[in-house]
């Protein structure tokens, strides 16, 4: 057994202290090449990840190369630019001001090179951002690296429903898992402990163990003390649960608005849940229903959506004021926007398209409520017949 | 089709307003002798329930006797009786205070009086009084009578776990369902809208429809526009997830006290879940794991409870003042009890009996917290292997 091996073994004997079972220690192969991994995407959460995984990567160097680059998308902050600041003073005080980041992360302005030779990419930029993205990658990628997407959502469009990492795939010829879950980016940041689902299906062209990414690596990569990982297969449901839980969340903001008090939105979350797992059984059937109830991506991300964010304070401005719901973005969101808005309208066109929109009625209840003013007062009505154990 | 039908009929295409499908409508077929119910039990819960229930009996007359009876264990307020200040005033203005209760309601001080010649009992009542109340009981009710319990919890005995419509069964010979969900009682009193889960299991002696009680006849016993009701056969399933939630809701406390946040909490509720789900699998097999992530009285009643309550507060409160569990109840509950430090003994000393304690490494970890002082900053490691995705 490595070196490498062995002190992640310890670190999982030590995380173990005091229990008989040890099911959390990953033991790991010493690989033949360490893998050189880089992070595309500097904000927020992406800086946050990139933490995560450089301190990981500096942990095990007999499995990952030390040296992880993050790509930068370069801003002039006070006349410095901020790689600059990030590379000499440790932090990225614009997206995640007050957190040290580790010295082996390294900030790179240049996406091509922030890319080359590279084993590993974790995609963690803005939805919108990604099509550019991808084009300037196209060409730049060698197929056998392997990439996980941490973006939230899925592309709705005439074709139908595409998960982001198959997007990924397919326009840069690359296997493409994702990450998601219960996941505060701040409080990640700052090592608060929390979990996280990522979820990896292993491709045709698998290299062998030792050679090539497997789920013990994802875990290596992205477990932390502060960070506990669970690696799995069900890329479709995790992505499903995170583009969706933000229209459960307007529709919590509504009767909490309402003031209809903690009953009410547990019955939104419930009825929002069921909807999920409705929409991954029709639309991926390879999704496991485990997932939705199991996972830090499913059940626990959908319940902190729910206690706050975005969302539920849009919706919740919405129900107060009566103001519909650009104003409340305005208003609120200082410009940024509230993704649950433009997913119920996607998720609404799409299953009209399908002839759904009665499977899925809390769904269609909170796009019916922000695009065309129903009373949000209807809302238990609109949702009642979820309902699956009536006559 | 009856009037009552046609009436039932009726409030449920309203419900459903301009929508196509309106599978909440229940075809009710009018009964040979409309059921006289009594409700046991008159506290914040019961008294909330009771009107509930007499609404429905009031709307529904050739189904249910009008007249419903609520056994009110008698009290001197200033001078006059509890249960005339209910029958005078329609108010129980010592546990539910400012709300109408509607007038076919009457209190009745007279336990075995309350019951007499009744078809269903709706039991409403601390769990601890429930002992001496069916010693009462005991030979004065038909075996032919039906029975919701509305108590959360089972009983956990040197024999194992019991639940306690199991109990009433047994005492008393009457078949009994239970009635569980996401119900914080004054907002359900305060017609906020909620849901909630009614499971019954058709008995062997089964008299026939329109004579017996079914499905259909609790769905209209407890369904109103402010009160979903669901109602399915899994009486286990939403009693264990209702004892079980408020060990789960201690962890919740802790790790809000540290001051960890959202992430942490959602962990705990996903970790909580998976252990109500395999609770409920090994000691009842017969429960469904759909129950617990479909139903109100599983994964939304968790929610509510884990958002607030007697057990997040007292558990909050340990962490921040780092006083011990019976110091924090004292300060915070004015005599009252935070019924998770109960069942986490409870469980931890069934499961110890069976040699199950470490399949439940979140349920042992409160206990070790609340009970041997374990160190609360522990409890990700302590739990960490719940994860069963792990090599």
């Amino acid at each position: 057994m490595s070196a490498a091996a062995d002190r992640l073994n310890l670190t999982s004997g030590h995380l173990n202290a005091g229990r008989k079972r040890s099911s959390s220690s990953v033991s790991l192969k010493a690989v033949e090449k360490p893998f050189k991994v880089t992070v595309i995407g500097s904000g927020n959460w992406g800086t946050t990840i990139a933490k995560v995984v450089a301190e990981n990567c500096k942990g095990y160097p007999e499995v990952f190369a030390p040296l992880v680059q993050m790509w930068v998308f370069e801003e002039d902050i006070n006349g410095e630019k901020l790689t600059e600041i990030i590379n000499t003073r440790h932090q990225n005080v614009k997206y995640l001001p007050g957190i040290t980041l580790p010295d082996n992360l390294v900030a790179n302005p240049d996406l091509i090179d922030s890319v080359k030779d590279v084993d590993i990419i974790v995609f963690n930029i803005p939805h919108q951002f990604l099509p550019r993205i991808c084009s300037q990658l196209k060409g730049h990628v060698n197929p056998h690296v392997r990439a996980i997407s941490c973006l939230k959502g899925f592309e709705v469009g005439a074709k139908g429903v595409q998960l982001l990492s198959s997007y990924i795939t397919e326009e840069l010829g690359i296997q493409c898992g994702a990450l998601s879950g219960a996941n505060i980016a701040t409080e990640v940041a700052q090592e608060h402990w929390s979990e996280t689902t990522v979820a990896y299906h292993i491709p045709k062209d698998f290299r062998g163990e030792g050679k090539d990414v497997d789920h013990k690596v994802l875990k290596a990569l992205f477990h932390r003390p502060y960070f506990h990982v669970s690696v799995i297969e069900d890329v479709a449901g995790i992505s499903i649960c995170g583009a969706l839980k933000n229209v459960v969340a307007l529709g919590c903001g509504f009767v909490e608005g309402l003031g209809w008090g903690n009953n009410a939105s547990a019955a939104i979350q419930r009825v929002g849940l069921g909807e999920i797992i409705r929409f991954g059984q029709m639309f991926f059937p390879e999704s496991r229903e485990e997932t939705y109830y199991q996972e830090s991506a499913g059940v626990a991300d959908l319940i902190t959506t729910c206690a706050g964010g975005r969302n539920v304070k849009v919706a919740r401005l919405m129900a107060t004021s009566g103001k519909d719901a650009w104003e409340c973005e305005k208003e609120l969101l200082n410009g940024q926007s509230a993704q649950g808005l433009i997913t119920c309208k996607e998720v609404h066109e799409w299953l009209e398209t399908c002839g759904s929109v009665e499977d899925f009625p809390l769904f269609e209840a909170v796009y019916q409520i922000v695009y065309n003013n129903y009373p949000m007062k209807n809302l238990p009505d609109m949702i009642e017949e979820l309902d699956l154990h009536e006559d």
